[in-house]
């Protein structure tokens, strides 16, 4: 891995993805459970949750990478925009920096929803282990 | 909310959680699931994977705030020792500042596994909606 190499991988935010969200962490706050709640506070519908974006850099991290050995150090999200159910996220991350005494590669990152909307943007940095 | 005021809350991480994070997420890198793989790499066994902290953190600001119309804003982890299966977290967070102007508080937390082993800190910014 060098600085500059880029990645890009797609997402969907599925129901399985969703509900398998609650069953595990039971987050059941109405903005993301409560169709009106939401509505009234101006979303579209009920909010995804934020760490479902986690999980897909989770899933990044651990699958998407040339390598194998590796194990997250520190993650920075920002949220810009709200994700819904059944959006489709395309992840795009590219390696800002390689700091090669200490095995770490920092990278940063952001989340699309059709068209070109940036959702989420934030920095990962990775431990070669 | 205001300046200074605290909270705790007890996670575990379970298998429930753990095989539910690998189900839905479809990380499956040999860290988190490999035991022999982990034990090379000089862990004690599978390493928990850091977005189930994050998972915790989606449930902390959900439910345990004492309003339920917040939005997490952004997030900060920073990893610094392994979590393994079944390890019991105490949860650590405190206001560090309100933005009344744009309804935002931001959160300073940490998780600690026992005894007194810091696992993992970082920042949240709670949108107030």
């Amino acid at each position: 891995m060098k600085k500059g190499d880029t990645f890009q991988h797609s997402f969907k935010v599925t129901e399985d993805i969703y509900k398998g969200f609650i069953d595990i962490f039971k987050d059941r706050n109405p903005l993301h459970t409560d169709a009106v709640f939401a509505k009234q506070k101006g979303f579209a519908g009920q909010v995804m949750f934020g760490n479902i974006l986690n999980g897909f850099i989770s899933y990044f991290a651990g699958e998407c990478l040339p390598i194998k050995n590796v194990m997250i150090v520190s993650q920075e999200i920002k949220y810009s925009k709200p994700v819904y159910l059944n959006d489709e996220l395309e992840f795009y991350a590219q390696i800002a920096d390689v700091f090669e005494s200490v095995k770490l590669v920092e990278i940063k990152y952001h989340f699309e929803k059709s068209p070109k909307v940036k959702v989420a943007q934030g920095k990962i940095q990775i431990g070669i282990i």
